[in-house]
Formats: C-alpha cells, structure tokens, sequence
C-alpha cells in the first residue's frame, strides 16, 4: 500500500540550502534528491538518508580526450546554399550561411566518398569528375554546368560545439570553453566512455540513481552564420546528428545498399518529423535505434556494476533511444523521466516498457519560464502557474498510473513563495492518492478502444515532435492532448499495422493532419490495400473520424482518399467548376455541448450530399458524419483544444461508435471530468476550469451533484 | 473623321414603342437597331433608315428536324456517380444524379465503343468482357469487381434541351416545347442548317447584319436530378458538348491516336479551364475550332451572299470559336460583339482581329440586373448602375480602340428612367470622342512591355473564363483587370512561347495563380528549359512579376521554381522546422500609394534573405523585392483590384524596369487615370471614384492640377 502522504517524490536539493532542502523534502513527502545543472548537493544532503539521482551527459566534457581525437567528434551532413551557374564553371563557397564555432568541414578521405553535388533545377546529381574541393578557400568548384542552373553541394562537417551547452552558452553569454561532442561510434570512444562512467561510478558513492541526459545524439539543430537567421532547422525527431562515414559503411554492410548524403540533405529539406518518413529514413533510424540500446545497454551495466539504478531523461540528446521501440526495453533502464507541460506528455511517460514512469512537473524552479515570463521573479505567481500545468497532468494521470514526480531547478528560489510550497504539497498528495487508486485496481473506461492512425504509428505515440508549443499548429496534437485524459482506450497505429489486421480490435480511428505530411499519412493512401481494409472495416461498423485533410493525396478520383466513408472531400482546383450541394443543418441531440468551436476550412465538397451536416462556416461544413455500411465517417475541418471541445471529441467517440451519449461516470459539464475507480470504489472528480463548476455523474448509486472551486479535485466514495 | 455625336451606337427597338425608338435613336446617336430575345421590330422601325442587327442562335428551335433525326442531336459524355463494391457484382445505375430533361442515354453500337468503366481507387480501367450494360434497367453491371473497391462508369448522352434555352424556361417557369440543340456534324446537318440560313437571309431583306449567338457548341454546363444540387457543373471554356462518336472517330484518323470517353472525364474532374490543359485536350480543341471555323465559315459566306454582314456575339454557344486563335480570321466575320461588365473584356473585344469591335453595355435593359437586384424596377437606379460600369469599361477604352457600344433588352423600360437616358447619352458621346482621338493617332503609352504568362497563352488573353463575378478568387483576374486601363503595353504568352523566344521583346513578365493551376503554369515549371530561359532573361535586365504562387510545382528543392530570381518561396510542410529570416520592413520612396492592400498568405519564407521586403501581415512578407543579375523578382502574396492597388501594381512595373516613378502623363491622385493622344493634343483625365478627385499631372507644358466630380471625363488640350 501507498503512503499517500510520502514518497514517490524527487526534490532538487541544492547546498547551502541544506535546511530548506531537508524541510520541504519533509513537505512534500520527498524520499529522492537530486542534482540540478549548475547545483551540487552537499555530504550533508547526501547523508540524510534519502535516494539521490546525479544526472550525467556522457558524450560531453570530455574536451580534452576530444583534442587528442578530432576524428571521433559527432558529424553531420550540411548542404550548402543554392547558386545560379552564370559562368563556365561555379565556385560555391559551402560554408556559407552555417555557423562556423558549431561545423567545421569533414574534408577526410572517408568523408568526401560521400560528398555530393545536384543539379537543383533537373534534380540530377553532377558526376564527380565534374567538380573539385579546394581545402585552402574552402569552395567546391563545378565545371561546365548547365548555364542558369541551380547548383549545392552536400557536404560532411564535423560539430565542434555540442548544441544543447551551445545554446545554453550564447543564451546566457557563458565564457567557457566550448564543449565537443564525441560520437561513440568507434570502440576508442566507446573504450574511453566506458571507463570514464566506470571512474565516475567508483567516485560517486552516494548517488543511487544515475540519470542520462539523454544518451548519445541531439536532435538536430542546425545554426546560421547570421544573426537574422540562426536558427536554420531544429527537428526533435531528427536522426541527422548520428551520421559519419563509418556509421553509412556499416549501415551498408548491414543492409545491404548505401545510403547518400542525399538521404539525408533531401533537396535541402532533410526530414522533419511531420512528413513522411522514407523507407532509407526508416531502416537508417532502425540501425542507429540497435547501436544506441547496444552501446547504451552496456553502459547501463556499469552502472548496474557499481549497485546503482540507471534513468534516462527523455530529451537533448534523447535520438535513437525511442521509448516506444521495441528495443527500448533492450537497454535496461530502471526509469523513464519525462518533463512534462501536457498531458499527452504524462500518456507517452505511462506507456513506455520500464520499471519507473517519473515525470518532472513544470514550472522549473528558474527566476524565468518558457518565453522569459518570470516565475520565481517579480512579477510571477509560481503557484498559480504549478496548478495550470497540474491541471494540465492531471487528467491523463487519472487515466494512467505514473509511479513518481518532482522539480527541478534551483530549490533557494522557493523560498519567498510559501504559496506554491503548499500547492506543491497539495499536488504531491493528490498525486499520491491518484497513484494509489490505480494500484487498488485501476481505472473504469469506456468500451472504446480509439487508434490513432499515421505514418510513425505506435513509434511516435502521443507526441508528435516535442511540446505542445512547440506543434500547437497540428490539429492531431490537439488531439492527442484530448485523447490523454478521456475515459477510453487509446493507441497509435501505423499504415502497416493496418495491413497486418490492426483494425480488428478497434472501434474507431483517427486521422488528423494536412495533406502530404506524416500525420495525414501522404502516400500511404495511394495502396488499394489500406483502402480496402479501412472500407471493410468501417462497413462492418468502425467508426472513421478524419480531421483536416484526412486520407489526403493527389493523382486519384478523390482527393481525400477517405471520401466514400466521410461524404466530404476537398477540391484542389480541378473541382471549382463543380457544383455544391445545398444543405441543412441537422442536429444531433446532446452531441455539441453549448461553446463548440471547430475552425472552418475553405474548399470543402459535400461528395454525394447523403452527409449529415453538423455545423458550418461561411456555407462550408465543418462538421460532418456520413453513414457507411454499419459504420460512420466523421469529419471536422480542424482541432483545437478547449475543455468543451475536449468533451464533443469524446461525445463524437460515442456516437460514431452508436453508444448512449448518457453513459456512467461522464459529467455533465463539460468544464469537469471525473473517472471512476472500481476497486477503491472512489469517484475522482476534476474542475478543469479556473471558475466553480457545478456537474451531475450518473453513478451505480444514481446520480451525483458536485460543485468544485477552480481546478479543484473532489473525492467520493460510491458503492457499487 | 468621326461623327462625335452620331454613330458607332446600336439600340435595341421593340414594335409598339416605335416612337421612343426613334426618339432614343437620335438621342444617343444611334445607327443600328437591333432586336432582342423577346422583342420584335416592326415595318416602321426597320423601314426608318437605321441600320438592322437580327439575332439568329443557328443550332436551336429545329425541333420538327430533329424529332425525325434524334441521331443528330448534341451529346457529352458523363460519369456515374462513384459506387463501392461490397458483392460478387456491382450494379450501377448510370444516370443517377442527373437531370433526365437535359441528358437521355445514348447505347447505339458507335457510341458504346467509347463507353468506359473504372476501379477508382486503382486508377485502372476495368476490361469490356467484365460489364455489361442493361437497357431496360439502365444498370451496368460489373463483374467479380475488387471488393471495397470503387467504381465509375463514363459514359455517353444526347442532350435533349439546348441549354440557355432549358436555364431561360427553369428560370422564367416557362411552359414551352423543349428546345433541342443540333449537332452541325454530319453532312445531313449541314445541308439542313446550310438551307435554313439561306431561307432565313431570303426572308429577312431588311437586317443588314446578322448576329450569331454565337456558333454552335454550347460551353459545358451539366445539370443534376436534385433540386439541392442542380448545377453539376459549369465551365465556360469547356469543350465537352461538341463531343460524339463521328468526331471522335474524325479525330483519331486526322490525328492517328484515339481519345477515350476519359480524356474528357478526367476521374469525374472534367477540364476546367482554371486547370492546365492536357496535350489530348489541346489537340482536341484544335480539332473542334478547326471544324467550327469552317462550317462557321460556309454559313457566313450565306450571309454574305444575300448581301448581309455576319456579326458574331461571343457568349453561350460559342465554343470551338475562339477570338484568339489562328482559325479566327477563317470564319470570314465582319464584327465581334461583345457583352461587358469590365475592362478586361473590352481589351479582349479589342484585340481580336476582325473589322468591327462592339461593345453590349450593361445595365441590359431587364427589370432586375444580375443576382436579381432591380434595375428598371422599383429600388432600382439604372442611371447609377450604367456610371459604375462605364467607369469600368472607360479606362480600357482609353487605351485602345472599340468601334461600336450598344444595349440590349426592353427599350420600353427605359421610359420611367429620363436620368439613365441622359446618362446613355453622355456614354455615347464621350465614347465617340475616345474613338475619334484613336483614330487621329492613337495613345501614349509607357515603353513598358507586360507578358502575362500562363499555360493558356494568347489563345486566353484577357479573360480566364467568363466575367470577373464568376473568377474573383482568381488573383489573376484582378490583375488583367487592373492592367486593362494602364498606359503599358499587355501581351498573353504560354510556355511555348517562353520556348520559342517570346521573352526577347518583354520588359515584364507576370505570373499569377494557385499552385497547380493553369495561372500558375503548374507542370510546365518543370521544364529546365523554361527556367533557364527565364534566369537568363531576368539576369540580363527582365523584370518577373510572382503572384500568388508563381511557378509553383512540387517534387524540387523550391515550391516555386523561381524563388531564385525572387527570393521568397513557400513551405509545403516539409520545411516547418528550418527557421525564418528576420527582417526590416523597407521603404522605396512613392511605390505603395497611401491604402494599398495586399492580402497575407501563410507559409511563404525568405530564401537567402537578401530580398527586400516591402510589406508584411502577421509577420510573413507580402510584398518583397529581389535582384536578380541586372533584374529584379518582384513578389506579391496576392492582389486585389482597386483604384489604389492599380496605381501600386503600374508603379511596381516601371520600379521593376529601373524607371522613375514619376512619369509625363500619370496621375498623382491614384483615384484617378489619364490617357495623352498626341495626335490630338488632347489630354483625358478621368476620376474612377465616386466622389470629387483632385490631381496633378505631369506634361510636356509643366504640371497641370484637374479637379474632377465623380466618375467624371475631362479633356484638355496639351501643345506639346
């Protein structure tokens, strides 16, 4: 049994703040402390008889090993900027527009096999013959091109600055020696990391957790030279930092073809998370997926060795190890630490195969939050912000078990804000009994079992590339971060899961996105097969809810390639001669609660005028539902999350799937939500609003009335 | 010389008010009078001396003829509605959706071999030995088809009611004989038509002009069976109605390839003529101007036999037609009448190559006017109405030469309304002046030579399809009507002509539309021929105009494959992680007149960064400029027509032809306009606004200030 009041709680200690450190680890029930960036934690601290996390980022701070290994620093392919061929030949002088402290060019016989120059205008690579590098002016010069073609160069450059201390160190005009990230693919660097994880093991007695941050590769992040433009590409997903010569002629060898530069330069795209990955992308984010659980699988062991735990904290340099692989279990971690502002962030936590779901809450006990607002400053209210982010989590934490939480930060800063310290306790405690519920036997959810369907599948469960702010403009974010704390269950399927009978055991599924990207699904629409499946299944009764532009892809009959299930399509042009049906209306009674937004959407064509029409804008449906053999299309123009919203998307799950709108243990306003624990007989009910609501739930013991103050959560027992 | 107060006008007369007739006749100066739809003239009218325009529309109101030779009625082909397949055999009933009083199935042995059916979701045509289609159910039914797969059927139907009739009879709650329209071609219908011209011309000794509406193919407009979906489609340069198995066959022996029922179904999208054309399509039109013209041309030679003149009224029936062909000149006719509501059409009157321009003004004498808002009827103001377009037209005229104006409708209407006669009045005068200073010499214009580039070419100058009310959404629309009034010259180019040097006698070339439209270009930009033409042209001193999204096809490294010449271009999705450059709002003095409004697009992003950007929304550039060699990419992210953006669109072609922004003969008030003719020494300055207007304009004898009353003409005399 739980101690609701203590444990399952990590505090920032910080030295110096020993007294503060060890009252408010009393407070809030802490039975961990931690290390923070830029704090230690003094004998004192260490001594006090509570676990202790030290957090390591292994493949930085080892500059001086680097300076005797320039080859083993991490890499990755840069193209260079376009240019116009007005001449008999074309200098282009690569580097430009990149920042130079963070590349430096691979000019190495290993790394110029990989080189590459395009025609851009034919999409047509020029014959190495036809082009030379000159190491002294650091341009590629390109013989007899094609007058007024457009020529780049996709190059090899090491990274000399590792990205996360860059940013951290321009960001706060740091004068320190830059730190280089070493690349373990080689067994010298793998020796050397070994041995000092093994050094620092033996050296750090008291820690009993040892947390990576992450593990070996950054997402990428790409700077320019200019302070216009220096953030030229960031991709949380992105597995471009993990390249160098010898990881492509082992990935060959392994997989029998090579890959180019062009794999990853992509027209100078390269691959954001929200497009389509390609087959290459795939197998490439698989092998390097094996390397990081096998090198990071023995550096777990050491640490195993030495009597301590191992956690990794999912972010930075998180690429390759993929919570939701099937290799993740491979690496042996004993925990899982997600930072969290949503609560799709909490779901994703949850669901990861490990022992330990820790998430550590927002806000960070920094003077300043995200966008420079000031927290624990003059002018913030840290308490008001902890129980926004609480109610944020807390939904999907009623859906889910997550074993621990905690801060971080620097703790000394707490101390002029009594008020968010006993917010904090209260979070803590809530916390605590929530777990507890889920432990006594869990949760009552609805037979709904909901697939949200696109190309990374159950890969990139929850989130879709980073925080909320971060992909707020994807209708499917929007989505997932509804899903996270509705009464149903949820999963995340990919294209091939359709193909291998994915849809046998699910009612209905989701597909949010604009045309052509990875949410969407692009040309996965293109194969009759997936079609097939889908229309079977949703004429035997599945329910299909398309948001956006659902099933979109040119070159067919239909552009929504869904369109036959949905009743509604979109014209891109070919169809603007082409008449509309005239429509009213209809309404469906308690399926929109009072204050449902859908944003409309321009282009929209009613197919065979047989869709029920549920809302509009500016003579355009937004809302629609279409019968299709036993089953139903569903199609809403786009997304966004709102409480109200929230509850239409689960009113929507119940009436594609044709189940009573009026169900058990849902509340009647849509500003609560409440969920049911059988087991504890205890019925959790959540004000998810910053005003008193009052709500009804019908129970097995008839109905309930509850008024809660702001983000309130009340507790009832109810019988069964 | 001209009479300035006589002549160049057409009325339309109506038996039993020949005394108003008369009386306007010589108010307006008119010396043709014609009759209307629905109007008769009378012996004392077309005995009085005027010259006498007779409507004739050539394929229609031959319905005895047709009754006994139903083989030689016009058809098109049409698609069934899709259906998925969930049995061993799928039964389609074809003619479900449309509207049985316009189309009547057509089985017959020639007309079956062109009948196709199609898996949808493959793309794949289903082979012949696999349907059958039944007479009496009128079902084709497919065997063993692809389950879950979905099926359409192309096929064949006459047209049973002539379509401006059948809309005129809806419309009106007509109780009459349906109308049927005549196919002219075999040789049975030839002869008969031929027979029937000679008749009428013998039976009408006083008309001195015939006037066809227009020849003999009606643009496509296919009605549906359900009052909330009735107008299925509608596409004004469409050629699908002049389709049947004689031509096809005709077709395929003078172009040695056959087409199928699906080069004009197109996946049930049709062509719309805002799409690029398809090669098949070109061929195929060329096939039908070609046979128009030369039956046209024997009927016309009727005409003039009996000693008439054979005027052709551009609208309704007038596919296969083409004032901008080569074929034109073949049909031998004397004038090319025009209906008006902008100047744009005007322009496109004007520049046909025929003797005698004219010009139908609106209002059109009707009780209520277009949208059913009244005219010569209670609330109405026809007096008003007749300013507002002549605004329109005015300033097109002033740049290039009509010969004729005229109305049409109820002239007895008129009556109740002196102000709309006194208003005509000042019209025809002020027209006649205009005219008269063409014929002494002609206008200034600026040396500033303008390509609107596009895939129709010359073949659609000036008009996309139809009036500006039915195009609006199309940016280009606002930008030829904007250009029809500047003092510039304009030319229509295609891709072809870009191929074959069009470019070398061009100063501008602006493109303007959508992404994959026939504005845009769509897949001729992938062409490196094209762009290497257009790179060198702008590099040596062109200037490139980019509306929209110019030059825009997907599958390279830019969206818009002239984003080097413009520096800017716009993200698909797969660029949403690559960052943004920053930028400075710049200032060139006199460019953007106070008030212009240029509409915001998302996703648009600088290239290289050195573009200037003049104007922004939301953060995004809509008005930038870039140099490119010796020229210059201008960037628009849209454009509206208005009195102030007209101004702004003539100053971005001399700012993008290094010219000064101040220039003998333009205006410093952009709510007002001026035309120079030298031969003349006159100077006309026009208010385009309806309130007073004050100006000043530079001339060869210093500035000169004009105060003018709304919509006002006011000639000077300038010594130069």
């Amino acid at each position: 049994m739980v101690d609701k009041n203590k444990g399952s709680f990590t505090l920032p200690g910080e030295a110096g703040y020993e007294k503060l450190t060890l009252k408010l680890a009393k407070q809030w029930g802490a039975d961990v402390i931690r290390d923070s960036d830029g704090t230690a934690l003094s004998d004192e601290i260490l001594d006090a008889g509570y676990g202790i996390y030290s957090t390591i980022c292994i493949i930085r701070d080892h500059n001086e090993w680097a300076a005797h290994h320039p080859e083993e620093l991490q890499q990755t392919f840069l193209m260079s900027q376009p240019r116009v061929a007005e001449e008999e030949f074309l200098s282009v002088h690569i580097m430009d527009g990149y920042y130079t402290e963070q590349f430096e060019i691979n000019a190495g016989r290993d790394s110029m096999r990989y080189w590459q120059v395009f025609d851009r205008t034919t999409n047509r690579e020029v014959p190495r013959r036809q082009w030379n590098y000159e190491q002294e002016s650091g341009n590629v010069v390109i013989q007899t091109p094609e007058l007024y073609h457009e020529y780049t160069v996709n190059f090899l450059v090491y990274r000399i600055w590792e990205e996360i201390s860059m940013y951290n160190h321009v960001t706060n005009h740091w004068d320190k020696e830059h730190l280089k990230p070493i690349d373990p693919r080689s067994s010298t660097a793998q020796e050397y990391l070994s041995d000092w994880l093994t050094d620092w093991c033996d050296s750090h007695p008291a820690t009993s957790v040892v947390r990576f941050t992450s593990m070996f590769y950054n997402f990428v992040w790409i700077w320019g030279s200019s302070q216009r433009n220096r953030n030229l590409f960031s991709d949380w997903g992105s597995y471009d930092f993990t390249v160098s010569p010898k990881a492509l002629d082992e990935f060959e060898k392994k997989y029998g073809y090579a890959l180019t530069a062009e794999d990853f330069i992509n027209q100078g795209k390269l691959h954001v998370t929200h497009m389509p990955p390609t087959q290459h992308q795939r197998d490439y984010m698989e092998f390097i997926n094996l390397f990081v659980a096998d090198f990071g699988r023995r550096l777990v062991e050491i640490v195993h060795g030495s009597g301590k735990k191992a956690y990794v904290f999912y972010d930075d340099s998180w690429i390759g190890v993929e919570p939701y692989s099937s290799h993740f279990k491979e690496f042996g971690f004993d925990g899982l630490i997600k930072c969290v502002f949503s609560g799709y962030e909490a779901r994703l936590c949850a669901g990861a195969d490990v022992p330990v779901h820790e998430l550590r809450l927002h806000p960070y006990l920094f003077p300043v939050g995200l966008g420079g607002a000031p927290t624990f400053a003059p002018g913030g209210n840290p308490a008001a912000d902890a129980l926004v982010y609480w109610n944020r989590i807390r939904r999907a934490l009623l859906r889910v078990k997550i074993d621990r939480i905690g801060l971080g930060g620097y703790l000394h800063l707490v101390q002029d804000y009594p008020e968010f310290c006993s917010c904090m306790e209260k979070i803590a405690d809530e916390f605590r009994m929530i777990k507890s519920f889920h432990e006594e036997g869990g949760v009552y959810t609805l037979p709904c079992r909901v697939a949200v369907l696109h190309s990374w599948g159950s890969l990139r469960s929850w989130s879709l590339s980073g925080h909320f702010h971060e992909t707020y403009m994807y209708e499917l974010i929007h989505v997932n971060e509804a899903l996270s704390g509705l009464p149903v269950e949820v999963k995340f399927m990919s294209f091939e899961d359709v193909r291998n009978g994915g849809l046998s055991d699910t009612d209905v599924v989701i597909s949010a996105g604009r045309a052509g990207s990875a949410w969407s699904g692009a040309d996965a629409w293109k194969d009759a097969e997936i079609l097939e499946k889908m229309f079977r299944w949703v004429s035997e009764g599945g329910a299909f809810v398309g948001i956006g532009e659902p099933s979109a892809v040119p070159g067919y009959m239909n552009f929504f390639r869904m369109a036959p299930v949905l009743g509604i399509d979109e014209d891109t042009g070919a169809r603007v001669c082409h008449g509309r049906w005239q429509y009213e209306v209809s309404t469906v009674p308690g399926l929109m609660p009072e204050g449902v937004k859908i944003p409309g959407r321009e282009n929209l064509m009613l197919t065979d005028g047989k869709a029920k029409v549920l809302a509009d804008q500016n003579g355009i449906p937004t809302v629609t539902s279409h019968d299709f053999g036993k089953g139903k299309g569903i199609y809403l123009a786009g997304f966004e999350i709102s409480n109200i919203n929230t509850r239409f998307l689960l009113n929507l799950l119940l009436y594609a799937t044709g189940k009573d709108l009026l169900q058990n243990y849902l509340t009647s306003n849509p500003q609560t939500e409440c969920a049911f624990y059988p087991a504890s007989s205890r019925l959790v009910v959540i004000n998810s609003s910053g005003a008193d609501q009052t709500t009804w739930v019908r129970t097995a013991q008839g109905e309930m009335e509850f008024t809660l103050k702001p983000y309130e959560t009340y507790v009832k027992e109810i019988k069964q």
